[in-house]
């Protein structure tokens, strides 16, 4: 993209309303702009990040043998009745009524909807295990909107919805989600710790949430600090297999981990104390087994292998889409702007021209973006009539981790400046080298990751 | 995918509802299901082919040069008092009191948001020419929804709008909103024709619809059966060139084409008889320019190269994907099911196995399998325990466009069958002929078609 072709439009004052980092950059960076309360346009650059997001919890849903669907952002209220919760939820949820008087919501998650489609379609064990799941724009109705996307009213959320026949099964459904948002957040480069939770409204058994460490996070947790080491780096999961999901939820849940909520001080104090930490989190997920909570009560019935007729063992398990953008800034940011992860910036590489207009270096600006292109990755030229000052303070505000810099005084010697947003060190090269250099850098994120699949699965992504 | 493993929950008896061949078959082919009336959920097939349509509408935005972003589905009563129609709008606007009892409304069109976007953001024309768009869900509160996803309440819709400095460049906007338009559909397998129409609630000076013919349309039409005749085929064309985009809308409007409202039965009466046709149509996007109709009450100005401040000349371009689903059926298929066109297929090819646990036919399905998916295809393996009736008769129902048939005797003689679900004619021959002849028909499809991007452009997609 030419940032003369773009819209990009990014502010120079700090907005008065932002209290947070996150907040405050994705206004500057041009990346959102508030619609009413809590509600949010995304800006073009700012929906890049959202759909990169996307892309990745699709591909690492559906390497999990889940299976990708869509239900709608506008619910009947019967379905709620019949769970119990339309008078239990409260004022978070947003009631409508349509032309004829009917009583209807906006989903803020949709464990009814799931149900019933299950309960009208599937009827033996043998359509088992299965896993559903949408990313899908949902709404709740907070009190009191803040801290941007991070707690917005209507926000988008990948929700998964697992149905098996006994308990055995729903636990690996449960390991096999643990596995696979371990898996999400480290390619987004996040940091995203499971701590034992509260189940709160949606009930249930065993639930985990997982958090971001960040100082301007809503919990606080406590942690022993060599949880901080684990990482499943490129190993391959094999996701029918329940004793390696169960082994790697057992090594991530092993160290003490755990939000003020299910806090233990006496287990927390036998930690040796150079590991014993506590810090703020930002919830980015989490994860529920709830057994037969809602397949009793709406009928969600299946034959087993004996001719019984018995409800499934569910559970659910989310994403937050919107919320993640905020808590990646928040974990990734400095003084001068925002410090994208590869595997999540809007654009992989940003091209600043120092003398625009002059033929030389727009040439090699156009050769670098062309051959960046032919990599398959995503150059940001900003070809503007500005001065040097201006184009290097936009380039750190948006934060693209890369960045090559090009002026005539270097050309004059072959060479380019090739610099990383998060170090600030910057390496003087050919500008052919400089180009092989980001796409050896950005390899492992523009492979594709749905394929090859892990052995079980013959799923695939548009 | 693995039929054993997927969710495509077929049904057997024509559904009593569904008074149209699309609706009845989206419902009998497990895409959709009934959430409440004129709202659907999409089950995972479903959901693929809404994917497609939504990749192929983005990908010819991008090329055209229109930038990506997305608009929340709520908004605020205030900036539709600003615009005057909050009271004109009747009640299709699904009206909502939020918590506080503040206004909102479900967006059934963006207009007033997007301008407000613009004017909050945009002040010079250096800035211009400028193109937005969303794919965004909608809704509009039909007192009757019928018709499954062509006449829902929530539905899924491409808006874009474009901001220009005069009247001149606004038409080259609308001009290249049809030529990608046309791109679009014939990307798609529709032959949708533009046609003049009337301006609505939108309001505007120049309109056109594309309809696509169909008996089951909810509108007359009138055209000279020359229209049918033209295509883009791969013409590159380049969208900043204002004489060739206007080349071609000439082409394509200069044949007579309109709906009833504007069909002019003088005009019409000298086209030669036996290209004189009228037909029933669907609509499937409609384009509209109109001038400075929101720009000026909503003050969405910039300045000129003379320095005067100047409202700007706007136009919005819709195109119904959910509603393309509904009409690609209409359009395309038999009494045994649907027949998708080969660029908006849910999967690119059928393998149904003759005798599932025969071991060589089951290696000769998972080899051909494997082929299809290194080639970047997306094969749908009937691998169920099932007779071969039932396996034939689920694939014609679903409708992909091309079957690999695999059993015991023909493999002795080393070959499979391959058949046409559009011509129903089948050929024998090798397993990997079939795999060659299979990709070389995807070719056009399966390329990347957002790059090369056209001349003029740089812009990619995710």
């Amino acid at each position: 993209m030419r940032l003369s072709r773009y819209f990009l439009p990014v502010l120079k004052e700090t907005p008065a309303e932002a209290q947070i980092a996150s907040h405050r950059l994705m206004l500057r960076a041009g990346m959102i702009k508030q619609a009413s309360a809590g509600i949010y346009s995304w800006l073009p650059m700012g929906f890049k990040v959202l759909k990169r997001i996307e892309q990745i919890v699709h591909e690492e849903q559906i390497r999990a043998g889940h299976i990708p669907m869509l239900m709608p952002t506008l619910q009947s209220a019967d379905l709620w009745r019949e769970s119990g919760r339309y008078d239990d939820y409260g004022e978070e949820m947003l009631r409508i009524k349509d032309r004829h008087g009917r009583d209807m919501l906006y989903g803020p998650t949709n464990e009814e909807l799931i149900t019933d489609i299950f309960r009208a379609h599937v009827g033996s064990y043998k359509d088992l295990p299965l896993t559903l799941y949408h990313i899908q724009w949902k709404f709740r109705d907070e009190i009191r909107p803040r801290f941007g996307v991070m707690r917005g009213r209507e926000f988008y959320m990948k929700d998964g919805y697992n149905f098996d026949i006994d308990y055995d099964a729903a636990i690996h459904a449960y390991n096999r989600h643990m596995v696979s948002y371990l898996r999400t957040y480290e390619r987004m480069g996040l940091k995203a710790i499971p701590m034992r939770a509260d189940s709160g409204p949606i009930g249930g058994e065993d639930t985990h949430e997982f958090l971001v460490l960040a100082e301007t996070g809503e919990s606080e947790v406590f942690y022993d600090s060599a949880i901080l080491d684990l990482t499943l780096g490129d190993r391959a999961v094999n996701y029918d297999d329940r004793a390696e999901c169960a082994a790697i939820v057992r090594e991530w849940t092993t160290p003490y981990a755990r939000t003020d909520e299910t806090h233990d001080a006496a287990i927390y104090g036998q930690i040796p104390e150079a590991r014993r930490k506590s810090s703020r989190g930002i919830e980015v997920g989490q994860i529920f087994y709830f057994g037969t909570k809602y397949s009793e009560p709406m009928g969600a019935v299946v034959t087993n292998d004996r001719g019984e007729r018995v409800p499934v063992h569910m559970g659910s398990h989310g994403i937050g889409v919107s919320r993640l953008v905020g808590a990646l800034i928040e974990a990734n940011h400095d003084e001068n702007g925002i410090i994208w992860p590869e595997g999540v910036t809007p654009f992989h590489c940003g091209i600043v021209n120092l003398k625009q207009g002059d033929a030389e270096a727009d040439a090699a600006c156009a050769g670098l973006y062309k051959a960046l292109a032919e990599k398959g990755l995503e150059p940001l030229y900003d070809d503007r009539e500005e001065r040097a000052g201006a184009k290097f303070a936009t380039m750190d505000l948006i934060g693209l981790p890369w960045r090559i810099t090009v002026g005539p005084r270097g050309l004059k010697s072959g060479v380019v400046e090739l610099t990383c947003r998060r170090t600030g060190t910057s390496e003087e090269m050919s500008p052919e080298a400089a180009v092989a250099r980001v796409a050896e850098i950005y390899a492992p994120h523009t492979a594709p990751h749905w394929e090859p699949m892990a052995k079980s699965s013959f799923h695939t992504w548009l």
